[in-house]
């Protein structure tokens, strides 16, 4: 049990109303968008205004061997921000402030709490956007969504959040607090410690201030439908795309099961009957430029057997569209009680090759899989439709994901795409990095956070 | 001194003919392409031909307390591959095959001791480039580039080597193979530890393989020049073309020492006359989006008060001007006997101001400064053109060197935009991260490397 003089510090620290320990407090952050794992309920859940008091918690835990959860929204996907033994979760929520929007060198900074979509409001006067797009781009908080180095709609041309993360401020274990990158677009002074922080999923430090890159936004957009009978021809025509060197700013994939279940919620006429359908948008600063994209996606989509092509006929009907694949997840979460969203990514070539291993893993373990993502990027999200109270479905489910990771893995992929490792996924990182790699993390990890405080278990979960 | 029987091993490890201890052979490999270092011989130079080769030196040099200072060609600027303490010199320049080039992914992977053109040369028969491009591009490896995260004249736009290496292979300390990164374009699995090998100078471990992304070649350029009468009105039209959201391919400075050195080198025409030149080029692949870009960016060199801009007639013009940059620092050694030149880069809209600090500073110490340099990103290399054997001048460099990188520090800027820090710069390192972030480099070094074998003094040394 905490020590009753922690909780009086901690309300000393950042005052009585932002210390929680009530019950229904506690449960409400021992939770995060990921289903079907273990959790422990924090002892105290504590919400600091400024790094100063982030300092004074992190000596708070140091001396009292506590281990901090930090957190924003808690939308991710991999189990990022559940606690799995007792200490403090520390919510970063309360520190929103945009900091500095600096047109001239096209670059942002901002506090850890400032939801993505709100950046993106404040930069959007000086015709500037902040790329990275993922679905809950309306509630996920610009901490999380670094520490998971997000990806998004945007990701195929634009890249994720680790393209545009050049400066971060953080606290460490020790409550030292370092600076890493700066407004120099080029900087190669020590290691990127940038990028190692960007992504490590909280395990290296508390993140107090983070500096980003911004581009101007994109004046003219095409976007476009194009279904297919298989989607093996689908994944032909990703792969065409690509290899006739047109990079869309989207290029996403939404299979039969997808799109009956959108259909179903958001009612905007979609092909319900097509067997697959990308969804496709050229974007760039010259009409002619974004044209000629246009109709090579076009002839590759035809010359690797598509159905049927249509082409938005107005922003609005370009916008729904995107809104129907944004839709996806919480599409598919209606249909049964429980929804394992997965993450696996491959070589863009290996494309129909997994659509089409997916499909018969949905067989051999007789489950509903519905399949959707980001196809240009090989980073495909394999949604198991299921309820966890059936405990002999779970364990075909279990199965499932694990036959879908080695799949992925022996076509040269990754764990994850976007959504991270987490505790969710930990158990697979060693046939990903082998032991002398994981030792290498290891290492990293006690480089930084020599007794663990932080996220204990990222990446080094077993189960239970 | 080395044990003989070292001498012997590293011979039945990789045959008689590529171990060197010949004086000669000694000293050539004591050098980098860096002035005013100091440098100790190496007791004996190794040209391993394999992986398998190196894990045995690297399990030979742990056995006799060895240290291993790894080199490709040496063409770096911050003596990144100078030994300082007795040990084992290691050469890859005999690795260097083209393993594969995969267009459908576009991607490519090599040896470490492949030229950077050679990769350069096999990828464009798929119309695909390799962007990084360093003044050094038909001499410098690939394992050194990515060590040091060369940027370039593309770096503007297409970015430096860190945004292209998407895997690494590398040979740790303790003789054990880890492999970072992959094919897939999104991979968020643990840390990033394939950007961390990138740019960390070698002191992580030995790369031993290369996974590089690849872009279709831009079909159209439009390359001009303009020339000012003041720093200050270049430096604002620089900032004017950043902040209308015109990111040239290139856009580069090259002040009237420089200009006037250059055209004494190579006689193309060169505007002697003129204060300061920036040569910039747009490129795309439509047409109508160069020619847009290549408008805007006239518009704002006007806008600033240029003196003259021209347009390069043909490719064969472009390329002569393309050239003369490359040019800039053959030119300006050839003035005097030493050439120091520096690497402290600003955000950009900091750049008028520093190039009016740097004329400062060579007024001040009564030096010969020539400046050139990746203008648009913020990227200067002011040059000191001075004689390693004049002590009291040399004196006097030093310290304009310690007031270029103070200022620049002070401008929010970084010690190094594309060059490192090696040996060279280290003494300046705590500067720019304080005593928690160097404490917190030294702890990833002996994350990967304990007991120092790689590189022991980069980043951290004081001087003699």
């Amino acid at each position: 049990m905490l020590n009753r003089n922690v909780v009086e510090t901690l309300k000393k620290i950042v005052g009585d109303e932002y210390v929680l320990t009530d019950q229904g407090d506690l449960l409400t952050y021992s939770y995060d968008g990921t289903p079907d794992q273990p959790q422990v309920l924090p002892e105290v859940v504590v919400l600091p205004g400024s790094k100063e008091e982030i300092i004074e918690i992190v000596k708070l835990a140091k001396a009292e061997d506590l281990h901090i959860y930090t957190r924003g929204s808690g939308t991710n996907l991999s189990g990022g921000t559940i606690p799995l033994r007792q200490g403090i979760v520390l919510v970063t929520t309360r520190m929103n402030k945009i900091i500095e929007v600096d047109p001239e060198n096209l670059t942002a900074s901002v506090q850890p709490g400032v939801i993505i979509a709100q950046l993106n409001d404040a930069v959007s006067a000086y015709g500037l956007i902040y790329p990275p797009d993922p679905g809950t781009v309306k509630t996920a908080t610009m901490g999380g969504s670094v520490s998971e180095s997000s990806g998004g709609l945007r990701g195929l041309k634009y890249g994720v959040t680790k393209d545009y993360v050049i400066g971060v401020e953080m606290v460490l274990a020790n409550g030292e607090v370092v600076t890493f990158g700066g407004k120099s677009v080029k900087n190669v002074a020590g290691y990127d410690l940038t990028k190692l922080v960007c992504g490590a999923e909280g395990t290296l430090g508390i993140i107090t201030e983070i500096l980003v890159k911004l581009i101007a936004k994109p004046q003219y957009a095409k976007t476009m439908t194009a279904t297919f009978d298989t989607l093996k021809d689908a994944g032909y025509a990703i792969s065409g795309i690509i290899a006739d060197q047109v990079i869309p700013a989207t290029m996403e994939l939404l299979d039969q099961t997808t799109l009956q279940v959108v259909e179903e919620y958001i009612h905007i006429g979609l092909p319900t009957d097509a067997k697959v359908m990308l969804l496709i948008q050229t974007d760039g600063n010259v009409e002619a430029e974004v044209e000629l994209e246009a109709e090579k996606v076009v002839a590759q989509c035809k010359k690797n057997g598509c159905r049927d092509i249509a082409l938005a006929k107005d922003a609005k009907e370009a916008e729904d569209l995107m809104t129907a694949r944004r839709a996806a997840l919480p599409a598919l979460a209606r249909v049964k009680p429980t929804t394992v969203l997965e993450d696996a990514t491959v070589p863009r070539s290996r494309i129909p090759d997994m659509l089409v291993a997916i499909e018969d893993i949905a067989e051999k373990y007789n489950l509903q899989i519905g399949t959707f993502g980001h196809a240009g990027d090989g980073n495909l999200h394999p949604t198991i439709l299921t309820d966890a109270r059936d405990e002999a479905e779970m364990d075909r489910v279990r199965k499932a994901v694990d036959d879908i990771f080695a799949v992925a893995l022996k076509m040269g992929g990754t764990l994850s795409g976007e959504h991270g490792i987490g505790i969710a996924k930990a158990r697979f990182m060693e046939d990903q990095f082998g032991a002398a790699g994981m030792e290498v993390i290891r290492r990293v990890k006690e480089a930084f956070d020599p007794n663990y405080m932080f996220n204990p278990d990222h990446f080094f979960f077993k189960g239970e």
